[in-house]
């Protein structure tokens, strides 16, 4: 994909995107909860599992089925829902402690603790709200299938759960001034964020007709993984190398706390020759599948740009 | 419904629902992760929402249907999960800072109050992921219908989120120290405790057949709401009224916060005839709901509890 044909690919994914949220976050609710609400997740990030949605959307064909857009939308808003209350939460002072986000005031430090943690609930539960659109209120018009519904759900619990992104939150805290070895670093990213990753790929092909068993079903799932490792490894080097106002973050808050990486754990030139590896897995991922080979550049473009970022 | 024929019922009811949350809510999980869970889910409370999904689930005829009784378990089971998370945040120190639960110190005085969030987060997780069964995964017994999974989750999302218990608790903090008036305060405790009761009732009806446009969902809903609002009021009228041995939480709290109450508002004898007038419109709209009177035995005796409990 050329870098024209992906910007307009990714222009028209990430419109879409701000603005089905801007629609279903609420302006108007009790004691500005909407408002923080809208704060933490609208205009905001690179919205990496939004892309990942609607590029395994279109390379399974998911897109062209009656209401698989519309499936893919909720799906892909609904994982940017589930990312962003993740990070309002993560932010707060019993977690992270963190001030800025994406370059502005976190949540609690504009609308105070109590009400970003119930921003951040009340977006977890608008996710599941998003992918449950009410077959018999929308009238006329197709809407996504229950079947559909509920597999999308299913897929988006799992992977925020103990078993995925809390679990993985959850072992980051305790290592805290721990030494973890490799192994178990990439079990707590392939939890914290590879969990997520992992589900908006399965979730983009999950709005077509492609079943979990299928071998081009688990290829999708060999690129997410390795795409997922892959961006926790270049978040550790880019927060190792730069600065905190292009990384619209603190920097080097991790190595601070005492916190395992995988530049402390590999090297700078390590880490980096194990990212440029883990492209080259998804890239094979992605042929490996059958999937149609047109239908998969935005999924090569986006392992590309995974590794290749600087912010 | 005789005291006798009460007990055998919720007897069997809450020891189905306990022996399914323990089989749900994982012992083996991350950083102590599932420990936490399970201690602010397990063994607690009245599990007065889940005897409504059941209760409710019986007097639609849902429970006769294939698969309806696994539907409604898992109702009951989610709906619970979500109410124990509102309490491990609701008692963090950010919120009401509470130490005491159900008799027991509250989840984060014993895991630490990042754990104890984290416990929250991956409880409404999990609460999504038991309404959402995979189909293909379940060989050959009936399992709940794509359609019910999907409904459930509607129902249960849009109670939890910024429109029903997270939004009422928005309200519920901003209020401290202010002057609301009665209908202030309904509206508050409508969506801080009311939705989830409510959605408690629809849910169980929704396990079988009956659609939202009935007049007999409608009765259950009018039910639904006449029950947490006397929930509410009692529970105001015990908070003033009770040592916190018996509630086996802080009695006087909201008092003592400056919170409105019930019983600020209308007087301890104010209150407690509101709550048996409510009772009365509650029971009327069972019988309004044209569904067998055998079958709403359930639904009946739990009204008759809900005001007349001690505790």
């Amino acid at each position: 994909m050329k870098p024209e044909a992906y910007q307009v690919w990714s222009g028209s994914v990430l419109s879409q995107v701000e603005q089905a949220l801007d629609a279903w976050v609420p302006v108007d609710s009790p004691a500005e909860l909407g408002e923080a609400m809208r704060y933490g997740v609208l205009d905001g990030g690179k919205r990496l599992r939004a892309l990942l949605v609607m590029a395994a959307a279109e390379a399974t064909g998911a897109l062209a089925l009656p209401a698989g857009h519309d499936a893919a939308l909720r799906g892909a808003c609904a994982v940017e829902l589930i990312h962003a209350y993740s990070l309002v939460h993560d932010d707060l002072p019993c977690m992270d402690n963190d001030v800025l986000r994406r370059g502005k005031p976190t949540v609690h430090v504009r609308y105070g603790e109590a009400r970003a943690m119930l921003a951040g609930d009340a977006m977890q539960a608008l996710a599941f709200e998003v992918l449950t659109p009410d077959v018999a209120a929308a009238g006329e018009g197709a809407t996504v299938m229950p079947a559909v519904q509920a597999r999308l759900c299913r897929l988006l619990a799992q992977a925020a759960g103990q078993a995925g992104m809390a679990g993985g939150q959850a072992i980051d805290l305790a290592s805290v001034g721990t030494v973890l070895d490799e192994h178990a670093l990439r079990h707590m990213h392939s939890l914290k964020t590879g969990a997520l990753l992992r589900a908006s790929v399965q979730m983009g092909a999950a709005c077509g007709s492609l079943a979990p068993a299928t071998p081009a079903w688990q290829a999708l799932t060999d690129y997410a993984e390795a795409m997922g490792l892959a961006f926790q490894i270049v978040d550790d080097v880019l927060d190792a190398t730069q600065p905190s106002d292009t990384l619209g973050k603190t920097a080097g808050k991790d190595a601070d706390a005492n916190k395992p990486t995988y530049v402390s754990l590999l090297g700078l030139d390590g880490a980096r020759a194990e990212a440029a590896r883990l492209l080259d897995d998804a890239l094979s991922a992605l042929v490996a599948s059958g999937l149609d080979t047109a239908a998969c550049a935005p999924l090569r473009a986006l392992a590309e740009r995974i590794v290749h970022r600087d912010h």
